[in-house]
């Protein structure tokens, strides 16, 4: 199931993706119209907070059954070429992310790799696919780009142990870490360099589990005006997403919703050779097999 | 005015401290009793984010006179002695905190002044007064207190000059910067080590600014076990409070009910020849003249 928060029609909507179909069922218009509980999830995060990953997937696959058989479907629909993506969920404790988790791009940088390195990334930093991002020239000259898996918490976690880790994820997203290079070096701490106003593009979907039997097989392409910069694979992950999860949850209490991202292959503009930085007008777009493309646009 | 967060029977809700009562106006129930407008705001974030700083306040004043007039007082009041007090706000974007800005500790711990020393600490790592937090001695033997002024930030900050900066606080309030120093120094990034369960006591107000006319000039006193650690003044900031708001703004966008804690002055735990940490047992208050004491336990 590929779930999803959009603007339509002067709305924030969150919704379903069915299949094949290009467009989204309206969730709040599905509860409002065939569901039996007053206080029905309003947001995306509120829906994976409440129920259990299942319940909330059967919940959701009866309410578009009924909406398919009310004979009014398009009511309940809203095209993706008449929607704004927004970034899925806003995680709780901002977005969680792991630097120099992949080898390769370690060394491009000519870092070691350190399993514990771990920031956040600012809620007012997130946007959805498709959307244009201020370049930033007036504060950093090495804007960059990180394609990421994402991972998203489906219920409290708090020292977890890896064995049972897994259990914790409610499905992935894609998020692109957006950093502004120069400022990386220059601050101590990652936070700034990390948070800039569209710095953390985030989608377009959220995909459950089960719909992602492999996602530590699973590869990462991430292309600037259609030329691939990064060909990666999770599998190079130095710490496996049930070690990711038993890292941080050991320290910090996860809720759901929470989001983890987990670290970029080699590939991107600092470590080519001269460094290749995002310049107004490029266009990004971060695909992983199985989620989809989360396309992010430079301003001009 | 002092605005307040706290548990009271099986609710919570959100309160405002007049004068030299020990007890606190429970808000929403002002609202619905002696207020106009069908959506009040339910929490203190969002009246900190729907009302400009001094109409919020004109309007709580209003209905707290109301209440006294309706010769029903008590109806509205819950007693300090009942209540359990929370962390005033979430901030939207995790509490996002400056390490290194008073000389004096910077130099205890053989540490650079450096300007932005920025990380977040955890949303879920926030806790009220008078709060027992674990002891942590299952991931750290070196458990230590930080007491800071935080700022309360009232509108969206987007690069604001410094000589802008002051307009776009809120108010103040106290934190406890807890932090497990064996993890900061073990890990690359101070993100996990601050964001322990229970490791950012804030409160136990939320002091409107105009209660706080020289917060540049306050003192900040630290006592563990009823002895001082920490005897220091805000004076001593480095980078001044119009300064942290015009960095932290210049990169990351700020939100109604943002905090910034401002870092601390020297006498921690780790800087004490030799060391002391926090222990099994130990009280930590943090006092800041015009706003109150913040009380920590630490479980057993």
């Amino acid at each position: 199931m590929k779930f999803l928060t959009f603007d339509y029609r002067d709305h924030t909507y969150y919704g379903v993706k069915v299949k094949r179909e290009e467009s989204a069922w309206i969730l709040p218009k599905l509860f409002e119209a065939f569901g039996d509980e007053e206080n029905y999830p309003k947001t995306l995060l509120e829906g994976i907070s409440k129920y259990h990953t299942l319940d909330f997937q059967e919940h959701v696959r009866k309410l578009v059954e009924k909406a398919q058989q009310s004979g009014k479907a398009d009511k309940y629909k809203a095209p993706f070429n008449e929607i704004t993506f927004r970034a899925p969920v806003t995680p709780p404790n901002n977005v969680i992310a792991f630097g120099r988790n992949y080898k390769s791009h370690a060394e491009e940088l000519n870092n070691e790799v350190h399993s514990l390195y771990v920031f956040t990334k600012a809620a007012t930093s997130l946007v959805g696919d498709e959307e244009t991002i201020p370049n930033h020239q007036d504060i950093t000259s090495q804007l960059d780009y990180e394609g990421e898996l994402g991972v998203v918490i489906g219920k409290r976690a708090e020292k977890i142990q890896s064995s049972m880790a897994l259990d914790y994820i409610y499905g992935y997203t894609i998020i692109n870490d957006i950093t502004a290079r120069d400022l990386q070096k220059e601050h101590h701490q990652a936070f700034l360099s990390k948070s800039l106003k569209g710095g953390c593009p985030m989608g377009p979907f959220i995909v459950t589990k089960d719909e992602l039997p492999n996602p530590e097989q699973t590869s990462i392409v991430t292309k600037v005006n259609g030329k691939i910069r990064q060909d990666g694979s999770t599998r190079e992950m130095v710490l496996k997403l049930d070690e990711l999860i038993a890292e941080v949850s050991k320290y910090v209490t996860l809720e759901p919703g929470d989001v983890i991202a987990t670290g970029t292959p080699s590939g991107v503009g600092a470590g080519m050779k001269p460094p290749e930085y995002l310049q107004p007008g490029d266009e990004v777009r971060v695909s992983i097999n199985g989620i989809g493309t989360l396309t992010t646009y430079i301003g001009k």
